[in-house]
């Protein structure tokens, strides 16, 4: 079944294929008299788009956005807002070996097992062009969440080598190609991808994103569980194989004393926890810690080694896949993952004010 | 926003308390004439029950179902199956702290925090007694996916104690009170647990959960991935921490030859994958080997040692919880894993009908 | 497909069969701290139980309500709302020709070629009887919309019998067994139901439902107006045929000087309309007038005279249904039309609360 | 709550203004290897677009529908369709009235209570012309529903003036600029409406739309019934006030005998009915009878003759809707009600095959 909707009131739709004419969404469910123009949104598309460094794919794609609805003199009007990218950088290239062999690691066996056709230019809706949608309704999100909720993502991890979080600083993060907080690591990494890229190999990597300011009573008790909803927005994105809240899978090893975070009264006579092993989230509802996700990406499956698989005839071929990829596609999944924390919080944000506001 | 219906094609809708009169669930989209009876459910909630062992909670609940709509002569109708397990051990104990103050761990604040009400009484509806709903409609949703389909789940770490996969063997899982299909491990636990709970102290786990039998073709592509419905399914199981598909967390220490699963052509035609890094999920649709999913459960937050809080006054208080509880709640997550895979699959089974089928 | 819920935010889940141990619902996501008692509840199931009255079926059920979860010392918790209602007069009959034989104007034929398998026993799922659980969740709906919404419903056409209008008096509801606002009416229907009822036939009906109080504001432009969710939530109930809003198909015959409501400056600055042709709602959201909405209900298909019909196997028979049955189902429909609305504005309420409150 | 999705498989979601640079939709779940070309599309539509006759209004919209996602070489691939149709004649005029009054019979100030802001050009998300969307995606849902279905509309009622259904043939409906079934009625039509455009006005109808070839068995026992799901969609087009299937309101006047439609063993096994008056539908699940449904369409409520109203100011002004509208909308509902015929039948037909299938 194809299902291109994500959220309960605060609701976007994407559309389009890596090489068609465009690609876009639909916002549904803003609330209305909110400010939002081109360049609000511009401005996170820009992190995302390709081409910015040596250490994502060469395609060239403006990524322009347009706003072909839901908006009227600057303000949005509560109608659904049509955000529309035009596909510039399809490059007339021969698709080969792609148009009938299934490379590994990619969707290109699943969508055939399960449509019976398949849009093969560039890995048609498979492509992580789609994200590009995401990343635009993540803009309406955060104009929807408002000025006091910051979401911020940094890569923290590049194959086995984690960052130092004693070194960790937001501010690092624009400052280097890789998106992270620790600059020290953010320049051996650039060493280590320097020498993955010219091999024509991969490597996987892991993110994390934080929101700070939500107030505690998001969530729900049981199936829209925030961490739920959270953990279901990370792994949509495309290459993501876990995703962990707070302490994650670290909390395996922990004892109920190490684990559960104690509180005491803060000064405002809220808690304040004495640490946030939950991430910020007990029960499915936000504590008013920050919200802490983090999520691991696999590898780039576009390499320059011959891989074994098979073709559409159900032959045995080695292929191997030619053109512009992404050494790491975990850098370019930063901005991806403001945008969907910023997603899952803004239709939150709605839910509890519908039932408890 | 109070949120208690997952899926979208095979539905279930949980209701009920800890220590209400009884609780449930409406299992909806059933196909008709399954054939269906009380011990088709009752064999898996057993497994679930507390009190089967000296690491589960040594609350007395027989957790007998009754089935009271939706099924006819033994076969389900294709109306709604309502399913209801009466509350039996309520003990009338004085819940004087756990009414008052924050239980460290638990969701005894954000509930307060989002409603200004809660149902204290053993957790009121963020006890983990509600996954009893959910293994009674996975029984429901196992009838659905038929024989082909085979779904186990294994403890496969307790603390940092993980098990030898080289020992693994299904059929070790019913033998030993861990349902850990490495007996030699399962044998150290015995021992590790029982120092931690006679401290009264508790820990974390992992469970795997696999589902074989899964053809190719299952799942979705954008926002109702495989993937990403069985990560929302796992996290909204209580105390779970990280979800993760396949090689997981690995894969970001992979290279893109490491982790792209190669293929061969298969005796059937179809392909053979020579690994299974991606759990059996690409783009988010089944590749027809099994789906494999890993979950981190934290420990459980009822310990003996008094441990910092606050109360509903906004005091700070110490606070111990006395009482019946698991040592480690990962044990009888395993259960509930395998419900929460039958879930999903059913869903996705039906969901890939309707648009393919 | 089977689909049993109904509402977005404002949710109920209905379950159970005539015959069956018992029926209910699960109302999900209701505001918190709302008082909420068994009483409050079974004033309206009371008005719509059987055997009240010569003219409605002389089935004995006390429809007395449970409530099994989501409130707690009298207010509701924001948790799921279980209520159910155990089935009494399950009275041991024989239902040989109904088992193989399709009821005229029954679902009887439906059931059996969409299912292959029905519960015939007093039509199953298909007995207006599970609008026991709609008019139960509807008096929680009633709490969640306050005291500054008055609904009410009378029956204002049985057959060709229409009402007069310019008797009507809302206080008259409640002294005739019809529910009708015009008494001199529901004289004439008493003689006229009494001489069909003794004949074994039955009629159909109109039933007026109205809600006044509710703001200007609710609803939403496209795809989930006011107006459509009225329409299909009376479309739902039983033997409901048809449903219009304001001037409904009167419309059709007016020019548009005749049917657009003028406005004037109110004194309290909002618009005060000069009439309401449009039934309260423009637009699919509504004006701040009464919202009216109208429903045709056909006859009781179960009838003393044969009719011709096929059973089970194919073969041609004269079926006649004997049992107790309502010669003019569009009596009882008169609270379950009250309940509708009240559960489809509660949902609206919280919907414009979630955008733009 | 701004909700612009309708369906629950086969779901559109649209968006656009009446004056903005383009209007469209998103067709998601749709099968893959279906045939689909803009030319399919295309011709229905032709059908809705304005300025065909001097009984539509004279905007000159060509209404050109452009694919840019779900379709390859010619074939649906099971992602997400985007259908775009730019806006042409958006002429630069005057709104001074409508940008700060409130026109009555519109939804100006109920978009004004919900919102505090609306985009009045030209009625904005309020105008019909989202309704090209509708028409468009229709098309896509005959394609879904193949062959075997024929959806066909008519007008049958203009002001008072009925059709004579002894007249009836599908075939003339194409040949007059009403859509009407009815040859004789609708050359009377033609002098009467001529009338009502000259002096400015404009009158109301009723469209009748009925789908032939549906098998038994599609639909569902209770809040998706395929009635209700039916009243919903036409409720949701502009200007309906009122729904109704088979008899309809005039059930409300016929005895059980009369009204239950009688059934004879037909020639294939399956019953032949012998009446129509459930309108192919019992127990919201459709019996392998035409499915019937008619609505009335209340009078355009731009006319030239000046009406009262108030201003954004809560000034009382008088106002007059000058420009291109038409004297009759009921016209162009016709297609439109045969899309949104084919929009409801595609949906079930893949929820039926979902869990019967």
């Amino acid at each position: 079944m194809s299902y291109n909707t994500f959220g309960k009131l605060f609701r976007f739709t994407t559309w389009g294929e890596s090489h068609g004419p465009a690609l876009g969404c639909t916002v549904d469910g803003v609330p209305p008299r909110l400010s939002l123009t081109e360049a609000d949104i511009q401005v996170y598309l820009d992190e995302r788009k390709p081409g910015t460094s040596k250490y994502t794919t060469q395609r060239k794609e403006p990524d322009t956005v347009k706003i072909l609805s839901g908006v009227f003199e600057g303000k949005t009007t509560g109608t659904p807002i049509q955000l529309m990218i035009e596909n510039v950088d399809q490059r007339s290239k021969d698709y080969g070996d792609i148009a009938v062999s299934f490379r590994p690691g990619h969707a290109d066996y699943t969508y055939m097992a399960k449509y019976g056709i398949r849009d093969y230019r560039g890995g048609g809706r498979s492509s992580a062009r789609e994200t590009a949608s995401r990343v635009a309704a993540g803009a309406v999100a955060r104009k929807t969440l408002g000025d006091g909720i910051t979401i911020r993502a940094s890569m923290v991890q590049m194959g086995a080598h984690k960052i130092d979080y004693s070194r960790f600083d937001w501010l690092e993060v624009k400052k280097n190609p890789f998106f992270c907080a620790d600059p020290v690591t953010a320049e051996a990494w650039a060493t280590e991808l320097d020498a993955i890229r010219k091999s024509g190999s991969s490597i996987g990597a892991v993110i994390e994103v934080v929101a700070e300011g939500v107030p505690a009573g998001w969530g729900a008790p049981i199936y829209s569980k925030l961490d739920s909803d959270l953990a279901a927005a990370m792994m949509t994105v495309n290459a993501v194989k876990g995703v962990e809240i707070g302490a994650g899978f670290e909390a395996a090893c922990l004892t109920g004393e190490e684990n559960a975070d104690e509180m005491r009264k803060g000064p405002d006579g809220k808690p304040e926890f004495l640490s946030n092993n939950a991430g910020g989230i007990l029960g499915g509802i936000s504590t008013g810690q920050p919200v802490v996700v983090r999520f691991a990406v696999k590898p780039t499956s576009s390499i320059l080694t011959p891989r074994k698989s098979m073709n559409a005839e159900g032959e045995n071929v080695d292929i191997m896949t030619k053109g512009r990829h992404d050494p790491c596609v975990g850098i370019r999944a930063v901005p991806i993952a403001e945008a969907m924390m910023a997603l899952v919080l803004a239709d939150h944000k709605m839910l509890h004010k519908a039932q408890c506001g």
